[in-house]
């Protein structure tokens, strides 16, 4: 038996289908921004995936469909005001999909995704406890307690890109607060603190030469492994930023371990040793050397994927929301 | 059947036999101090219990121990590490405990301890997802997620009064560290907190009457009732920085609600206010008006003792730790 991940974003859906192993088998996309009617959205998948499908043994070979989804909800399967799809307010995902290819449907958001597919094939495999952050245009998180992907009241649980790092001269964050970790750790925040450090002095930088608004967290990057002291400025900043953060989130829930995934992820040592002085300096005594700092261990274009296609697997439980 | 539920601060210890409704239907207690040796401790234990054990039906009607210690470790039995007890280091407070008097004993924290209570007895009935926060000698918390009360990777998760809410110009914590909630809104940060307004100008406050050093949390609040605007303004400060922290829990793991439990707590609107409005004026806008901020409905001194009870009913699920 098969299994069917979507994973949405805001441009591109990533559609898989997974065998048992969590290897993708058959792969295939379809761009998000197409479809301005919902319905017309779930025709294109539908059509997109029918032929592998059939590839496969067709629908009798397929257990179920996984999603993560931009502000999916696990408790009602609906897309609940997420800002950056052609679709408002409300969108009965699960509901909709699951009509129209007879199989049953589980919805999550894509950090959770992430977070469920490293624990089932990734870094994060035998763990019960960790927080999976992911770095990329904005600052996402997926937390596991006790083996349990956590979803608070709403559905909504785990959104640590929105909380508050600076509540004296934060930065203005997309949410429409001030001082978020996602205004300093997105690739959108990389850029800025480039930007800033660029217009504080006159230190010689490779970025120089770039348009100073044009200027990307892939260019800050491409910097630093020149050498560039002050692209490396930016993630040494970045870092202590995100180590400041990790430290509260350890005294919160201890995880075993924090995984970064994602675009910035890629940075290596350029990031993560930043972090790792910056967390252990900010942690309460008791927890000093005793968190793992790690990496996902899987494709980036896959992990989503994978989590959401492993989702499919598991039934819901009833829950009352609010 | 019975359970006996033990509540050990550092200085008193609070035992109660209590009945399958939660009712403590026998009450002692014991110094902890008394004891410099932890057997001895288990000694007077013993001798305090076993006349009211009698009274009940003996042992035989006693299904089990739970005891909410101060670094109890509910993976481990232990408590570890306690700087407010007698004993140093690691005590085998479950094996040793469960030994003498032949019964099972669990164990865990005593802020984790009033959450069982809650949410077996008090406000959070009925809940699956909510945080309770105590507030006394120092600020502790247990989190419930899914109904289960969450333990980390360690055991220790939910140290709450650590997270960091100034990295400027923060106040020293008794942690070593600097800047922690608890160092606001702990007792002895209520106090700190007058005195610092009191030494800013020369407003006049009732509290001008008390040698400022030796001002507690307990004259601010009775000062406040009687109408004095400095001390009005110290709730309303520490009603701020409790609601910020509130705002990035709630990122974190979106309680249904959150439960303030202790002394602080007595001083009802005076303190409920200031938190309420300033969690709401910090929180992501998909949350407002949506997470409920309620006092315990446990009686303080048994809160405690209660939820220890009824862990004295829970198996502990085996758990590899680090």
């Amino acid at each position: 038996m098969y299994s069917i991940g979507i994973d949405m974003g805001g441009t591109t859906t990533k559609i898989g289908i997974v065998d048992a192993q969590g290897v993708v088998i058959k792969r295939t996309c379809i761009k998000t921004t197409d479809y301005p009617i919902f319905n017309d959205y779930v025709e294109a998948l539908y059509d997109a995936l029918l032929p592998l499908i059939n590839e496969v043994g067709g629908m009798q070979a397929i257990k179920g469909i996984g999603a993560g989804l931009p502000n999916g909800n696990y408790y009602t399967g609906n897309i609940e005001h997420a800002s950056n799809l052609p679709w408002k307010e409300i969108v009965p995902f699960a509901n909709v999909v699951s009509a129209k290819f007879g199989l049953p449907c589980t919805v999550t958001n894509d950090a959770n995704a992430a977070a469920i597919g490293e624990m089932t094939y990734g870094a994060a495999k035998g763990m019960k406890d960790f927080i999976m952050i992911t770095l990329g245009t904005g600052v996402g998180s997926g937390i596991v307690v006790n083996g349990q992907l956590m979803y608070g009241h709403d559905g909504f649980a785990g959104e640590l890109g929105h909380v508050i790092m600076d509540r004296v001269h934060g930065r203005a964050c997309g949410c429409g607060r001030k001082g978020c970790l996602e205004a300093y750790a997105s690739a959108t925040g990389v850029a800025r603190t480039a930007k800033e450090l660029l217009q504080k002095d006159i230190t010689p930088s490779l970025l120089r030469n770039i348009e100073l608004e044009k200027i990307t967290s892939k260019d800050v990057y491409d910097a630093a492994i020149k050498g560039d002291k002050l692209a490396k400025q930016v993630f040494d900043f970045t870092g202590k930023m995100l180590g400041e953060a990790f430290a509260d989130f350890v005294a919160f829930s201890v995880p075993e371990a924090i995984i970064l995934f994602g675009g910035l992820a890629k940075a290596g040592d350029l990031i993560m040793k930043p972090i790792r002085e910056s967390m252990e300096a900010n942690l309460l005594s008791i927890w000093n050397g005793k968190v793992k700092l790690i990496f996902s261990q899987l494709p980036e274009d896959d992990a989503a994927v994978m989590g959401a296609a492993s989702l499919a697997a598991t039934p819901i439980s009833p829950k009352e929301v609010l």
